[in-house]
């Protein structure tokens, strides 16, 4: 099993041991839970992420001073695609929740980690990144929320759509205009109707995400909420872009892995004919072609995640991996799917789960046509020229 | 231009020198030669065989001690891709030639180095590997050649087919098998009929490759042609399988790049409806595209490439990169080439004579077929489990 | 709009007022309740197969004198497609019941007709046939269920999986083999446990197919229930094997043609950087690819349906038409559904409806394994002479 | 063998005859002679012209009282099948001459009728179309040969590029732009320089279309060459796209179908592993899957030339068939090519020749750019709408 072997070459001890944390926390009823709610066509019970706070992979990548690991994005990657075979949207609010310890811990001033750090950590205090708005989508250009300066604080006044945990959130780092125009981040508390609004948007198949669109209208934040970013908020915002994309392009390739294994599985174990399907050339040969684009991916993916991970420029890196990898996993998970047969029906087959949350997560962190206009932008420049 | 530096991280300055070498070479006549000899329907000069040797390469991996460069895999890979930029025909023979001299410094013995290194490091003595027979293939199990004990050496009777650079060599490196069964190599120098014949395969679109067969009828060797290879001969024979396809791929992807440079540059330049034609999303998306699969192509080689370079076990991951290089390479020259219009079909594109030599050379080391085989026999392994 | 004009002009008057009948019938809540009924996880409601009957639709091909419309094979997959535009399991289902009327009516005895054409022509007598086994699939060599002769009839033994409306049917044609080994049909009405019992196979995201496995124990049916078809239960089965994929394939491709509506008129309706999406060259070529490959499998489809019209040979025109619709409505879905991005998760986007269905359609009437496997025997024959 | 007998069953027993007659034709040195004109990097030889003037079908579809055969289209597109099985370019020349006569015979004056006519049906007078001109490509509005009136004629000044039987033509239909800015046509025959010049475009693999540009300056015509069409040269200019798309779609359609065919016979022949490779279940289904794509390729092509035949309107379906069977071509010989291994590579194999042919008609009639925005451009009409 050579999979994931390059990853693990540039991991630290300890960060192996908490990706092993990680498989092992995922070995006990969390996959049958998933599953299972999938099913009912529920979100997973809110307990697992009690169980994430204690097996302390909240603060995966704080620093130790503020009670985190301090881990790598490598070694982030890795635990996102070791919760992602059980459930890509249960690993993707992981990703979430944890992003928000990351950055209050990287970022923060002292009063912000004074009040928000410990309680993000222990999970008592569950926050999201919110900066997709309804009506512009991804474009930063066109982001509506604005921040007007009152009395001792903020007062924020817009609309955040396709918040991952938006129903369940305690607070949320909002990218808002000034009043000059600018744009700044801001930690904000959930508060009270009518300043504080949320509603769910109801997925069908993908209520693990817990997607909300929540409404501020003059929504006041204390003096200590903004957030003073190294660059700005305009620049965090785009890097934590690339980091995100590299992110799901990387859970999308576990993702698949995890439908590969259940059909190799499936196939090696059912015969037709006197021997198990795998041993017929026809399946044996369209799942051979699903491993090896799985393992183009995944070295893209890594490439990718070591430019992000050596602050490395990765626009066009993290642009590419997310839609090779998302494309991959959907036609890969689809034909996984088709080669169980009938057995793809049943409702022990983890597959349909996994191709509908996938096919969900293609449209966060940038659509394909969005990738596709910011990979062609450079066409000239990163491939017009003949050297090297 | 971010494409290769992965590769040029891991090479030290000495080898990014020779790969300096090499792209410097090229930029000559050299490019318009190979075309105009493809346009012709010939092989490419002979004389840029010992502008080879001029300039130092033929003995690229042989040790310095014997009068090479001790470059490493990825070393050879780079000077392999900027040469396949030009043509993938001639870059093939210069790799095989290459190998010549590897193979005989690095395991030859005392008296074979006396012999051959320096006829084969300066270009005097051209050599080729010869593995492949009429009737069997890649498939050494068939393999019919047999090596017969006789007074002062070895008698050598069978056919070799589809020998790169076959009509103009010196020597070659036979594997036969000998009268106990086992298999083991030879240094063979070309030799008068009846004893040593050949016979080119005319190839259409692939001249350049100069493809023989050449037949032995109890051709007769020196006691010292024979290799004595660690672990044998069957086993340096596969390594060398391993080490070919990666190669074969990293020269695919890189005659991709040339085509998709060429492909890029001319839809910058010409106008329709008063844009150029790389200002057009439709065409930018399938630049686009070509683009995002020729990384995920070379992200997978170079894993494929530092495996093979650390020794490390390959088989799997070198039929997987070759497959999908070649694939990708295939369909992307063939976008390429549609993108371009009617100037896709003028003398000067290189298009057609990069998608020719690659297509041909999908058939060396390993047609799909072979190379599917090969990764679906350990897909159980590989691939059916859940961990990790 | 020109999409299915080639069929109407083989259609008689009557058999295109038949068909707008089913659209006018679809124009109301019929789709509002499919999705509903989809989201929710259940079947559509069972009015809607009273309606159908109040139609007339039941008898859609059983012969005037018994009731029936005496339409041909081209017009039952115009209503089909009408329907299956709305919901491909609820015109799956519809299919079904039909095909049991077209069957007593055309091949029944007049004891047959008597007791079961009023009853099945009102909706009174659900009914769909029954050939899959647990074991076998749809391989009818290795066909279990047995036929023993008794006192006034006959016992039937054996289980029927997959059975389309079995949840809620009141009787069956079962293939049976019979004492001698040869196959025999049988209509058979459900009964009482312990001799009769039915198990609903839950499918995630497909209960409205209503599929149950079936387990008669020395279930005993009267003289009058065998079908005594022209040229023997097999080649009936075989013939109708035939017809059941390109019924199939059409609606296959009907589903696809209302998804890419659903997404052209959302891509025509939703703006971005001030114009329509659909005005956007890449997104507009992604959608116009979606169009034509819809054509084509469009055009296959009616080739092989107007074979199984005139009686001709289709057993490889129905393979290549059911494997080519469903692959290109699974790619064409999930090409839509992206397209629409964000708005495709939204409850009232139809597209992931239409597509877990038809994925699940994949599996009936022949996997692709089993098709390219039937299509594969005859490719010398087919494909390997020069003319015509 | 049921490939084209959907056309067959809308012909004369006179038509059929004729595509009779076309493939005995072929049966003879005409492939043999194709393919090593090919390989000798020349057109065909011209005796061919000349083989087909005197089989009579020059005049094809023109009318019976003109010495022609008053065939349908869907016979010509018969006809030009048959022979591009053999050769994709030898066909498309075929085809251009052909036109020219039912171009006269059906829109010609009595004076350009007794001109040209007998010349034209003889083979003793050369022509081909002439629209396409350097700069502009296919595209009509910036069409920018002049025909300026002067006495006793037309004087017209204009290059016309990529024109098929370029280099050997006689005569040309010339598509030019009146003082007044209205577009008309003129039969040209060609003169001597300076008023009438020619230089072959001399496309690689491409030879044996001949191609050239051709250039007028001052070139004085007579009167009675200008052609009065019904509803105008315009009009009658883009009905004749319409047909030459559906043309070239066939014809790609024929080459894949002998590609695979000779795929299928080398397939069936040589064995591997004890059994010939086609028993191999992968690449069994790798030619099935050829097969079935060419069948839908067939059908679209089919519905299209109906559509053509019937003068209905084809402006869409003549772009999809088009795009989809080029595409589907040259897909399908790439993967019937790269079967046959290194038999492909042999200069028997005539793969290649139809590969490097039909990728050049891509270019013709319009690339896949235009046609994709020709399809696009109506796609809210022709798909977003629910109904029928």
């Amino acid at each position: 099993m050579v999979f994931f072997e390059q990853y693990d070459a540039l991991l630290s001890p300890a960060e192996r041991d908490l990706v092993a944390r990680a498989r092992g926390f995922c070995a006990g009823d969390f996959t049958a839970e998933l599953q299972a709610a999938f099913l009912r066509g529920e979100s997973f019970d809110r307990r697992w992420i009690t169980s994430w706070a204690a097996l302390g992979i909240l603060g995966l990548q704080a620093k130790p001073e503020h009670g985190g690991h301090g881990a790598s994005f490598l070694c982030k990657i890795r635990v996102a695609q070791a919760m992602a075979r059980h459930g890509f949207a249960a690993a993707f609010c992981l990703n979430n929740l944890q992003g928000q310890v990351t950055r209050i811990s990287q970022a923060g001033t002292a009063a912000q980690r004074e009040q928000l750090l410990e309680p993000l950590c222990t999970g008592r205090l569950l926050a999201a990144p919110a900066l997709t708005e309804p009506q512009g989508g991804s474009d930063l250009g066109a982001l509506a929320t604005l921040a007007r300066r009152v009395e001792g604080g903020w007062s924020l006044t817009g609309t955040k759509a396709w918040i991952t945990n938006g129903t369940i959130l305690d607070g949320m780092t909002v990218l808002a205009r000034l009043e000059d125009g600018e744009l700044a981040s801001f930690f904000v508390l959930a508060g009270a109707a009518p300043a504080f609004t949320r509603q769910e948007i109801a997925v069908p198949g993908g209520r693990s995400f817990r997607l909300a669109e929540l409404r501020m209208e003059g929504h006041v934040v204390p003096n200590w909420a903004r957030l003073h970013q190294p660059g700005g908020a305009l620049k965090a915002a785009m890097e934590s872009v690339n980091a995100a994309r590299v992110h799901v392009a990387a859970m999308a390739v576990a993702s698949l892995q995890a439908g590969l294994a259940e059909a190799v599985r499936f196939s090696g174990a059912r015969h037709a004919f006197g021997r198990p399907l795998l041993d017929h050339q026809g399946l044996r040969w369209e799942l051979s072609e699903v491993a090896l684009r799985l393992e183009a991916a995944n070295a893209l993916v890594f490439r990718a995640a070591c430019a992000v991970n050596e602050r490395r420029p990765a626009i066009t890196l993290a642009a590419q991996c997310k839609k090779f990898a998302v494309d991959t996993a959907l036609w890969g998970l689809a034909q996984c799917l088709r080669a169980m047969g009938a057995a793809g029906a049943a409702a022990t087959c983890r597959i349909p789960m996994l191709l509908a949350e996938t096919r969900l997560a293609a449209f966060g962190d940038g659509t394909n046509e969005l990738l596709m206009n910011r990979i062609g932008r450079n066409l000239s420049r990163d491939y017009g020229e003949e050297a090297p």
